[in-house]
């Protein structure tokens, strides 16, 4: 098994993940910058062209950030990301697609097609129309993710879980591309800080992110 | 336990997938058109006021339509909507996000700020000039799914499976409310009407979905 790798926000939380799962797995990094991820030697593998994917030894390809940690969870159950009986996976799992749906998603677009459009226009659809609105619904779910946090450590009470690591890469990623969170959100900007003092979370940031001049 | 349910696209895919799986649960309706879910006798359990929202016997609420059926399927492995190994977990996981992340959310924001923004410009932040784009962007998630859907029965081959479920009440409800799928996808075409003659696609509309006028 390997994982098919590259900078951005969405393996960077894979690699994350791993870190505090304490997985190795071998890294084969394409590069997305120069468009590899768009060439049928990946395409074929993922059609969405997305990064990253993990190779199982029989060849077959799971795509998709999420489901490659919950594959990953299934074979490695602990530490718990997600949980380890049905109601705590489905705590975990209810809070993280609040955090992608009314966030993450918003924000990522937001960044798709403005500060980063050049680099999108010629591959995806953009809407550039639209950033300015996609910020403020990707505002409105980070002021969910800071009622969320009233009082509690993680999204979920004390246990560090999946949606963290999901909603702490695109915050970290969004904020280094110009995106501004509230300041008046306290317990998000708390709860950031902790995650950020993490040593998975410098440990999963790409080699050149410095170079790149984005977090991911 | 109990389903909170309501009229929907979301509500009727959790009781598309309770019918499938041969899943009784009693029902708890309430009012959306009404605001009833907006309301905190409701936020309080479900604080994004979606429905539909399991409410356990403990008192605890499980929300996210995807998140209830995950839970649904470890109390009721069979028959399984996801999948019985962890690749085929994985497979099904992975062809969901590919359906929600590149068509559902974008229709569904494009019914929410368009053909039914009357009902929701005073409930949620509605970007009314992005529609367009939005549809334009669920009709490309749609071609993936033509694509992906070429020479198979359903989104994983020949299991019928949770992104199948998902992808066929958004189609049809946004259909219903004026959305045009292209009529070159053909796969697309014949696997909707592969899903559409299942008893569970109509068992599980509303009872008022008529007069609403509404696939939902």
């Amino acid at each position: 098994m390997k994982l098919i790798n590259s900078f951005g926000p969405n393996p960077r939380m894979v690699r994350m993940f791993l870190l505090e799962k304490n997985i190795t797995l071998p890294l084969v990094n394409i590069d997305i910058l120069a468009g590899e991820n768009r060439q049928s030697a990946y395409t074929q593998k993922n059609p969405t062209s997305q990064t990253p994917s993990l190779e199982l030894d029989d060849g077959r390809v799971i795509a998709e950030t999420v489901v490659i940690c919950e594959y990953l969870e299934e074979l490695h159950p602990t530490p718990a990301l997600i949980g380890t009986t049905s109601v705590e996976r489905a705590e975990a799992r209810m809070a993280l697609r609040r955090m992608e749906l009314n966030a993450c998603e918003y924000l990522y677009n937001g960044f798709r097609f403005g500060a980063g459009l050049e680099l999108f226009k010629d591959r995806i659809r953009c809407l550039p129309d639209a950033v300015e609105g996609l910020h403020a619904k990707g505002a409105d779910g980070l002021k969910l993710a800071d009622t969320l946090l009233k009082g509690q450590t993680f999204l979920c009470g004390n246990r560090l879980t999946i949606g963290d690591l999901v909603l702490y890469c695109c915050i970290d990623f969004c904020a280094s591309a110009g995106f501004k969170v509230a300041p008046e959100l306290t317990n998000l900007h708390a709860w950031f800080e902790r995650i950020n003092s993490r040593p998975s979370a410098t440990a999963s940031l790409s080699s050149n992110w410095s170079e790149i001049g984005l977090r991911g």
